[in-house]
């Protein structure tokens, strides 16, 4: 039997465990499933004969160098920084290795000394990064192969609440780890470029600078600009297109109130409010406002933002409550943004039988044969149930069939990798459309931003 | 002869080797200028028969080493991050130092070992930190001593342009490093509190929550509150106050204005524009807004920000001349703030014989027999002239005084020192009224914040 190694068996392993245990007769295949919690890797398991559940503390070298120099493949599914250690211990024992995360510049480093001898390190291959590289790449290299010019590529994906469990103003739940959510789109301003043109986005307008997305049979989406959108002019290599965008779906009308919380200054991660575990969700607002005791902390806020007295915003902030003055935040020494968040979570948790939705939406730009076209390409992927969510589905079956294609020496390239090589997309993405992961594809006329073709 | 070594011979030394060299002959001085431009440093010593200019570079430590070796006290006016260095050797040879910058960690880190050598390392003895301390303390200790409880402490200082030679729409020109009037409020929210109530103002909303201040002779001026101001407790005894603020003076209009530059991403200087130096100032713009070629970069800049028509604003824009598409920022690899600097340089240079000046004003609300009063108190001073400037007169002048006075024997408190002590601000302030650096002080009923003493 070939002992496939699984570290980490939280909440984004169900489906890739899953599809492992399902093939493990036909494979031939040991599922060993380490965790920092033996229940979670039991759990996980399910009993399954051929699956091994058993606690592993990465932090501890001994067990974890053991458990990798046992196996003939890993797939860490552990928080994205502690890949590293894995990695250098797979490379000391000549293992290959699955993540779904970004490749860190750490990663990035080893790519010479695993290629060389001949491991694959296959990283960015869940959802997002992961199926957004695979589906643009193989429409990006079908434009070129048949003679086409890239002139815009625009990516949106967002985890979203499925339209049946949609049930506040707002349109959203937490679908994944709330805290990225509060912080989302901090760190610097949002790079991109428009026929030809760089634009800036700082944090603090981001959400106002939204464009709108039509999706057949979901209706209107809106998305907000990635930070890093430049990053794959290279990836890509893309790099002499004029229009580059990333985005991230929201349903229309978060970000208008979102934008609340950011101009507010309640997403703020760098300071701890003192005896937060004290302050009511009323107290909690009136941080940021002026101060006025003859004022309602309502009012103030109101003439702060400038929010009419019919704006639907306001029915979006009641919902969450966050002008009651009882409940408390309860976390010690908590930053603004983990307060919003603990405010958010009381109204953003997915409630058993709730579904979540992942939504993907491209837009490839071409020239061909002296005329411009276009294609738009989405996937819409709702989840089972809690436990089978429709993130760990994308996230977890590309990454499981590219372990077992590996694992099975159907992808042999070498090296520290991304899904960007048709060797690698193509069977992937093959696969994936018999658990239903698949993309519509519409040709339609390629506009551009600027079809005048006026300066400026 | 003893002799004074003053390290730094830039545009703030200028009173304080002018106040060092009249004082020379009387108190046999011999005045050592080290400056790593040695024009800089003969130009300031002025072929004075007591001075001594020469190129030092600290850099060099066998020069800086013996230089120090050789003195009697030391004065660095160094930027900040130098001083550590020269406080290192000044503790190893026993000598005196003062320096107008903030404490750092490193140099309070020192405060044992000098004070255990007896040795006085004076810091924050410029204007602000500085006189501020000096004026703010000598109030609060006379509050104190007679049986007052402090309830308020407000302090708000500006370097500004004197008004007669004020001819722009902003009523401002840069009277000191220009780099740091375009970062200003950046790196964390602005902090203080408020009839006990903690609280934020985040950097994009920062120049929007301004307060007015009205100075007898000069009329109203503006202030947006600074970073830091919760510090301020501890150093000067107010950890139980009610209401705590240090803010920036400006001219009345200016801070809504420049919110322009901070909601477009203006200011940011953590990323490098491409091709920054062929970029026009209208291209620059035209980064931080939407891309639209059939829209004017001024149209869409009114939209984006939502400026009326008639809004004076729109008129300080255009006195920038930030729309021009032939002046070029010429500058490889800039940031944003480092190109804004730039437009606003053409404009803001203090030309030859304008002057600057510098505003001080003080509120302190205290009650005393069960009765709540407040005392005002303000400085303004004027430049004589683009080298005897208000800044370098405020700043040299407590740092020679302090030089002197400590050479003298007439201040001995050992240790890493601000100037908050009665011993120390006392003769100091005493002798700045000789050279025209005074406060006018007024009684005024105290208010506060919550007059009614409602609850919330």
């Amino acid at each position: 039997m070939r002992n496939i190694l699984i570290i980490g068996a939280g909440r984004s392993a169900t489906s890739l465990i899953q599809y492992i245990l399902e093939k493990s007769q036909e494979e031939d295949l040991l599922v060993t499933i380490g965790d920092i919690s033996v229940q979670n890797a039991r759990r996980l398991a399910g009993g399954h004969p051929n699956a091994e559940a058993y606690l592993l503390d990465i932090h501890n070298v001994h067990d974890r160098r053991e458990a990798i120099q046992d196996s003939d493949i890993v797939i860490s599914m552990l928080p994205a920084r502690y890949h590293i250690e894995v990695a250098r211990d797979c490379l000391e024992f000549g293992k290959n290795l699955v993540t779904a995360s970004y490749v860190s510049d750490e990663m990035q480093s080893l790519h010479h000394k695993v290629e060389s001898k001949g491991l694959t390190f296959m990283n960015e291959i869940g959802v997002d990064p992961g199926i957004d590289h695979m589906s643009a790449m193989q429409v990006i290299d079908r434009i070129r192969d048949g003679g086409g010019k890239m002139l815009m590529f625009e990516s949106f994906t967002g985890g979203l609440v499925a339209p049946e469990s949609d049930d506040n103003l707002w349109n959203y739940k937490f679908t994944w780890n709330p805290r990225n959510v509060v912080l989302a789109g901090q760190g610097g301003a949002a790079e991109f470029i428009q026929e030809g043109t760089y634009k800036y986005i700082p944090y603090h307008r981001l959400f106002r600078r939204t464009e709108f997305l039509e999706v057949e049979g979901y209706g209107r989406f809106e998305a907000y600009a990635n930070r890093n959108s430049l990053k794959y002019r290279k990836i890509y290599g893309l790099e002499d297109i004029l229009t580059l965008y990333r985005g991230t779906i929201r349903r229309v009308g978060f970000s208008k109130a979102w934008n609340i919380f950011v101009q507010l200054g309640m997403t703020d991660d760098s300071y701890i409010i003192p005896h937060s575990e004290n302050l009511s969700y009323r107290q909690f607002v009136n941080l940021f406002l002026p101060y006025s005791p003859t004022d309602s902390v309502e009012l103030k806020l109101r003439h702060n933002l400038k929010i009419d007295q019919d704006d639907l915003m306001w029915d979006k902030l009641l919902e969450l409550d966050i002008f009651n003055g009882e409940k408390t935040i309860g976390i010690k020494d908590a930053t603004p943004a983990q307060a919003l968040q603990k405010i958010l979570m009381d109204k953003w948790t997915l409630k058993e039988d709730d579904k979540d939705m992942i939504v993907m939406y491209h837009k490839f730009g071409y020239e061909l044969e002296g005329k411009k076209k276009q294609i738009d390409s989405h996937m819409v992927i709702k989840g089972e149930d809690q436990t089978y969510t429709a993130m760990a589905k994308t996230v977890g079956l590309p990454v499981a069939i590219a372990a077992l294609k590996i694992l099975n020496g159907e992808i042999t390239t070498p090296g520290v990798l991304r899904p960007i090589a048709k060797e690698i997309y193509e069977p992937i993405l093959e696969e994936l459309k018999d658990y239903g992961i698949a993309f519509d594809e519409h040709f339609a006329d390629y506009l551009g931003y600027n079809p005048e073709g006026v300066g400026g």
